[in-house]
């Protein structure tokens, strides 16, 4: 149900044209070697996220695929995977009230809502998981469109680590916590 | 030699009679009995680590030791262990150049130089191992016998998460990312 309802919303946002026509929905195995192609092209960038760009698909699936209270989505155009998301606790224990969900997105797919489409579904997730909220660890302060993406929806930067991303291009930048306290 | 070099230091600083006499060495598995009772302690707490208190022993030490490139060791009198630390590269890839570490000390041990022994062996380490940094993910606020021990030695608050850990008597605190740079 949850599923049905956050990707009716977001259809019914799209701009008819040039957004995706996105749904989001469970990653099943046989999603797998398609987010694996978008997680080896994101990883081996080096712009976006601090993962080994060494990362055997293996060590990927291990870490990518959660499993409850956790959970991975791909998000779709029929049965096109164009991005994928995972989210779950932050931390443990004393810690388990507070979120954190990734996002990637397939190169060729950006621009399109799919961050949106993905970024919206977890909110709703964690909202509906009883979370009191959702918070990212390392944003990348160059990725500005993430950033932009995450302000939009509610999130604040709590502070940024000087340096602590090495950009391929940028060299040493720096990354965010930030959060959205529902 | 770095061990012996770091324990020596330590021990210098040590202030006769009322201050453990530490030696910090790498762990080695028959360490894991007392390092376990240790973490079982310090997780059922429920006041400075973001961990679950249900912790099994196969997912602590899953969880506590390193292998390369990361260390674990414990802070020894004798034989006798009285606390723990662990080391590492806080991210992979493009920010694997900023370290990481946690501290434990058996409750018993407090207040005599055990934390500080393990931080010290830490910080040594880390500027050895040429990291740039040590960044600490989630502090408890209201642990302030660690928060004051970090600021000593160079650490500051890039920021604090608020109300991010339900602490057992105090409620919810705010988690500090505490940040040095070398």
């Amino acid at each position: 149900m949850r599923h049905a309802r956050a990707s009716n919303r977001v259809a019914g946002r799209s701009a008819p044209g040039y957004r995706a026509r996105v749904r989001v929905r469970a990653f099943t195995d046989t999603d797998w070697p398609p987010v694996w192609q978008i997680m080896h092209e994101v990883v081996r960038g080096q712009e976006t996220f601090p993962y080994d760009p060494e990362m055997t698909d293996e060590r990927a699936r291990q870490m990518w695929i959660e499993t409850p209270p956790g959970l991975t989505v791909v998000a779709v155009d029929r049965e096109r995977v164009l991005g994928t998301a995972k989210m779950g606790p932050n931390r443990g224990g004393p810690g388990a009230h507070v979120s954190t969900a990734s996002f990637m997105v397939a190169a060729a797919e950006r621009g399109r809502g799919v961050g949106t489409a993905l970024l919206r579904f977890a909110l709703d997730w964690a909202k509906g998981e009883g979370y009191a909220a959702m918070q990212f660890n390392a944003v990348v302060e160059s990725n500005r469109s993430a950033v932009e993406l995450y302000r939009r929806h509610g999130f604040g930067v709590i502070g940024t680590v000087p340096r602590a991303f090495a950009h391929p291009v940028l060299g040493r930048v720096g990354l965010h916590l930030m959060y959205h306290e529902f």
